[in-house]
């Protein structure tokens, strides 16, 4: 069943389009791990924040990307930029009106 | 530039399901509204709540689709179904690791 994360992260001011560019860096490895969407964006609203909104094919498949030797690694040079304060939420996905 | 619309809304105990069919009744005039995405889901932690992740060409097309005759309808008959509690933000994407 499809999965869906979406989240926020809240950077240490100033370092917003730092932490942008490291989770939109380009990562074939997530495609083969069953990511299907990866949108990365921002708000004028609130400046310091990243926010997510991700398709897995399963939230099993989500999961275990975490485990990836490239998703650790972009953790730990994310680790820095970030605030800590965090949201969101996942769930399963059970329809859509743009198909049958 | 791509706009992203997350949320939840919250039904009346024991309506989820009849909320969860509205929003994902097929409907083939968001698609002409520029809707690029939109997911309906449901998570157990929360049995109550329907989530929605959209995609949408922009976020003046997002605006004017709320103006459709047919999503007005559809807001109307969602109406008695909600508790009044929803949440969610909206993003302009920037980017995305599944592309270059």
């Amino acid at each position: 069943m499809t999965f869906a994360n979406v989240g926020t992260l809240d950077a240490v001011p100033g370092r917003r389009d730092e932490l942008v560019a490291i989770l939109a860096r380009r990562s074939p490895e997530l495609e083969q791990a069953g990511c299907l969407l990866y949108e990365v964006g921002v708000s004028e609203d609130s400046p310091d924040t990243v926010f997510v909104a991700e398709l897995w094919t399963s939230a099993a498949a989500h999961e275990a990307s975490l485990g990836l030797e490239s998703v650790q690694a972009s953790i730990q040079e994310a680790r820095p930029l970030l605030s800590g304060r965090m949201g969101g939420f996942s769930f399963d996905v059970v329809g859509s009106p743009l198909r049958d």
